[in-house]
């Protein structure tokens, strides 16, 4: 897949002083988002995925049957908006909430059929999206020095 | 200012596979943001800003009187996002926007006097922000790796 331009990345104005905010973890954090959301969305458009709509269908994959907590816990997303999202995702069809015998209170989460066919789709997005991070990072080494460090910083 | 504690970083389950996402640039970015966010609303909690709030405020301290395009550009924002962004600004009496002379469609950025009293308060959450960050990292030498990773990603 083409590459996005990223259009904002050439500002008009070369003169503007970013002093206070280029070596902020808080303020590159927050501009790196910006972007990667952008830059996700344009390799997911195909599947019309959003990175944790991705994560979640990648985690009940590899994890089929697992309770909506445990899964939500996983990947650090809050009660309220897991539950939204599942909706969502059984809206379209992807995601199925089964009863946990024993436990009229907890949900076993799976994919369907069309989810199974839908994360295929989006892990050849993934693919393309990763090794567009690899060229940007410069190579695998770098990458999992990348990877590490945000670990450190969020793990 | 307290450390916030994460407690979705203490999984419930240890035995869910995580090997398809523990790898992936995309999804660790992902998981990284709302940890990120959490953070960063805790140690402004007192200043009640979200991060794009303070880059905004940022610059506009730094740069007073340039155009509303300009900085919405150097920070990697949309217009239709940026322009409510103002607009709530506006409405907390932190910044005003100016007529530009000889230019009617443009829009001069300045803070208010709460403004520049809000941000020096902003100013010292982030101190506490980021060196929570440095000491999670391990040092300077690793923030700057990180942040030359991030720039090389997102740059």
């Amino acid at each position: 897949m083409e590459k996005i331009s990223e259009t904002y990345d050439t500002c008009p104005s070369e003169a503007l002083n970013v002093s206070a905010i280029s070596q902020s973890v808080a303020h590159q954090l927050r501009r790196a988002h910006g972007q990667f959301i952008q830059r996700f969305l344009h390799y997911f458009s195909v599947v019309n995925l959003r990175p944790t709509e991705y994560s979640v269908l990648a985690m009940i994959a590899e994890n089929p049957g697992r309770k909506q907590s445990e899964i939500a816990a996983v990947l650090g997303i809050q009660r309220a908006n897991f539950v939204s999202l599942m909706n969502d995702l059984e809206e379209r069809c992807l995601t199925e909430r089964r009863n946990v015998p024993n436990d009229r209170r907890s949900h076993a989460l799976y994919l369907t059929p069309s989810g199974e066919s839908l994360l295929n789709e989006a892990r050849r997005a993934e693919a393309d999206f990763e090794a567009d991070c690899l060229e940007r990072l410069g190579g695998m080494r770098a990458r999992d020095q990348f990877l590490a460090l945000l670990a450190r910083l969020f793990g």
